[in-house]
């Protein structure tokens, strides 16, 4: 049994503390938050250890490994802290807003053997995967346009746009990691378009964008297209196309169930989109806790690691730069 | 080119009229009608000839083949005469209303090698056709169950009802030539049952009924089912469903247009359905009169003919029979 | 917090004891199995307690409620335990085989207040309640027919179909309860036919069938159809269609992802089907057994319950009466 | 009935003169190719007069109006001759691969009456038209981005593609007047993408692309994207997304029929997609000859016109430049 302990108690740590609960080969060693009574409460939940604090965790010898879903700025430090305690670590996205930290981070861990996994939890998604996974096998042949659609629910608290970082890297990122994720080759230029129609003051305010359209080439030529927008009002749209010259594959949204309605109007009505994250993405965020399981388990480097989260951020920075100058960003411009 | 004369110039005459002119491979020889205006509309619209009378078309040295769209109670009379004049022919389901009336009229034609041709138009529906060839290419293996799904859009006017010899004979004849045409065996067991929903008291008026579902079964255990209404008000429901012991194949419905909306309580609804058999239909009457012309030119059989109307109508007889007496009918008991 | 105890250690007893544990508002007290290593292993993974006897169970004070997911023959006796014990009783389905023990089993618990529920699950599935939902709500109007299809991915076990009553009472019994559960309707007349082409031997020589269609009928005139195979290679089919004077809704199947290739010889290829129904139905168990918890805590009459699996029961003896003579049966005439 | 003369018989002619020979309100006025026998073949084939001169067109009395599909360098001489002779001409796209002929003969025919109408199909097929519909009636409230998927289903012969003036001109044209008759605003910023996959030999030859992604942007924010590929082996795909802030509205892919497959390794296998723009938009290009009969009939200017045609042209221009410069290209650059 892997011993995890969680560091952050919030929504996302709570879902993970319990998805590790409840894995067979894992076990909860024990959840710490900066806010005591969230650690508190998810610790009698849940029947586990509470720790005083974040130096206890990775100093416990009760700890095996570590997940990291506090807020953004203290990634970087939970990582360096657990590469140093030798505790394999899974990390929720982004590792930080700065390149410069996220550079300063990878030196500061540079050459260590210790297992760091970032979570990009989509790339665990059944649809998305098999899409990959098919593009992989060759079943689409050689891959020439990726196209990716993405668009929350609704608006995010102010609170939040205002320490986001900016639709690029608050959410973009995502999609920025799954084109990655399917055309496995490097992404040389980047082109973004930023626009304000979901909460236009708010945007202007932090200098940010609500709607955008991000394309993306490969030094072979391949190209993607991410689509973002802030709200939807139909749900969560979250949808992955790839093409290739011996074929297409699509992977398409999830609905809240498998109910049609035909009426005098209408035929095939379906229900709404499963809504958010969470649900979405629940069974992927349980594949994520297993893959980390067994890289750790099996001595591997995670499929996901650190370099994909900072070539992720490396592309958020070109579109943020792109947005400004109005033009076609070369990744080489950034280093 | 093939010249072929319509007899009956309603809605259907006037349809395979034109699909004739238009046919690359036959012309139209001209038309008739009892009611002479009718005959006479149409051919000034089509420039063709009219004429005087059935006998006329029969007796025509200019017509190679008929196609008979006229009323139901002519039918056979028609059939028989068009034998004697050794004109191919391409007749409108049902052959008669009257099991015995066709008993008579196979007598009259018995070892005639005039081609006759059964107007089961859904035969030579893309889909359909699609699913019958999946069938018999062994897609799905060896044929388990069909279920087959049909409904009017609209219920017919109290003329049709009064005339149509119930809806067995009207509507379900349709869905019983398509479950031989997917079943490919004889059938020897049918069980009705029948209800008065969409118009209850014209149903009773008429012994008749507007929601029916028929159970039929083959001598090698093969089972299928048919579901009518006579109203549905999402369109005109037409589905075809074969399952066997290495797949399953679904003839599905064709809607108005391709597109589909998401809004804040729904996703994907879809427009409403082909709406009446002149549009789902469309293009298998065309393909119809090709397979007509096709058979003409190459001296063989038609693909559907006359013992397939009679098939269908005994098929008929034996389900009002089934709600009459409440019991399976096994079709031997009829002959 | 509702103490649980679960009676039944197999895969279906396993699963439920498991979503027992995972339930924010009851707790696990306890597991046992007449066949004590699987009780006793169960009891280890999920750290509960392990009951010698069922008569333990029923005795305890730390005993709220039971589960009983041991095999058929005990079901009733163990409903009478738990009435007599006054403990609420979550039952899986069926009651028992022969009808006489359940309305002997009836007669014992008439005029108990102990919730008694039925599993039932498929009531539970998010598509199925939803259109059941949909048809209540009247969105589309007045009911005329339902379609009911359900097709196991694969033949169980000869040791299982030996011993399971045959396919009307181990198989079609879930469809008569949906039936039961859209139509909202008393049945009152039963057809069936059964074939005979997964396993025609195995079939032969327990009088049993492999591939059956059954139509129901009730008071009102409203229509049902239900088709069943053991084997759909495809996977676990499992569709209900409703249709109404204002429209129809159809509850679909669900595929182990939506990721879907199109190559050149075709398009829009979607994933194989869930697989069997502890994946199909898995979050329906949890709905079902947050149903329970709701019912004892509310003090209310479960949902689902014993007249149901009665009901269900009886309209599985017309169905093999109805095969048997050929005819169809009506539901008086089994009392 | 409006007599409509035809100067072009390739397949494109053809088709038109078929569908103005078929129009209940238009007759075929006449043909004229400068190959002759192309116009000998079709004159009689449909029983038209041939003409010897396009000369002879316009100066008819016979003719009322002209439809335009000759090779495209004949395009603007004779908008700029129909115009003159004051005949309503629809014309096919494009007026020219030039801008400054297209502004030529804008000059030419300036402040006319006559109604000129461009043959952008794609807005006249059922699927595509209810979208833009829908976007008008506000059913997804304030439309925010767009999307169009175009793909052929194969590599046009290198003769088409020396003389087509690159994809932007021959292909995306199509799909930027979709853009504009979708966004309905003015599009001010064009950026794009090319990449050699299908025939990275003939495409550097011509210094052409086969897969490209353009961006598009309005003066209000809108976004746009259009991916092009010369080759898409599952067939000529098709489709256009329109989001908005409520709700989103997809005109999807038309399949060759409706059947659909499921075996043991997948499900819902669809046919290939409908195979080229004749069969596609074949009901399009029938309503597209509708609406020209209207506008003249009604003395109303054409829904698409010369300056949709000079509008795409425009946009087709900015893609090459943004493609060559590698960088976002403002339309007002291009006057």
């Amino acid at each position: 049994m892997l011993k995890i302990a969680v560091l952050g108690c919030g929504r996302i740590g709570r879902m993970h503390a319990e998805n590790i609960a409840r894995h067979p080969r894992a076990e909860l060693a024990g959840v710490y938050d900066v806010f005591e009574p969230a650690a508190a409460e998810l610790a009698e939940k849940l029947g586990a250890n509470r720790f005083a604090s974040a130096e206890a965790v990775f100093a416990s010898d009760a700890v095996d490994a570590v997940l990291i879903a506090t807020s953004t700025p203290t990634h970087s430090d939970f990582i360096e802290q657990a590469v140093a305690a030798r505790k394999p670590v899974l990390c929720e996205k982004p590792i930080d807003l700065s390149l410069a930290r996220v550079e300063a981070c990878a030196k500061a861990i540079a050459g260590t053997d210790v297992p760091i996994m970032l979570g990009f939890v989509r790339r665990f998604d059944a649809g998305h995967r098999a899409l990959r996974d098919a593009v992989r096998a060759g079943r689409i042949g050689t891959l020439h346009q990726v196209a990716i659609t993405s668009r929350d629910p609704d608006l995010a608290p102010e609170s939040y746009i205002a320490e986001s970082g900016g639709i690029f890297r608050d959410m973009t990122i995502h999609d920025f990691d799954m084109a990655r994720f399917v055309l496995d080759e490097d992404i040389t230029e980047v082109t973004a378009m930023g626009s304000r129609f979901v909460a236009p003051e708010m945007m202007a305010k932090y200098d940010d964008y609500d709607t955008i359209t991000v394309t993306l080439k490969t030094a072979s030529g391949k190209q993607a297209v991410i689509t973002n927008s802030r709200r939807a009002v139909y749900g969560y749209d979250q949808r992955v196309e790839a093409f290739g010259d011996a074929g297409m594959a699509l992977s398409d949204n999830c609905r809240l169930n498998n109910m049609q309605l035909s009426a005098a109007d209408y035929t095939g009505q379906g229900a709404a989109l499963q809504n958010f994250f969470i649900d979405r993405y629940d069974a992927a965020f349980a594949a994520e806790i297993d893959a980390f399981v067994d890289a750790v388990e099996n001595g591997q480097r995670p499929e996901v690691g650190f370099e994909d989260g900072r070539q992720a951020l490396l592309l958020a920075e070109a579109a943020v730069l792109s947005v400004a100058e109005g033009r076609t960003v070369h990744t080489s411009e950034l280093g």
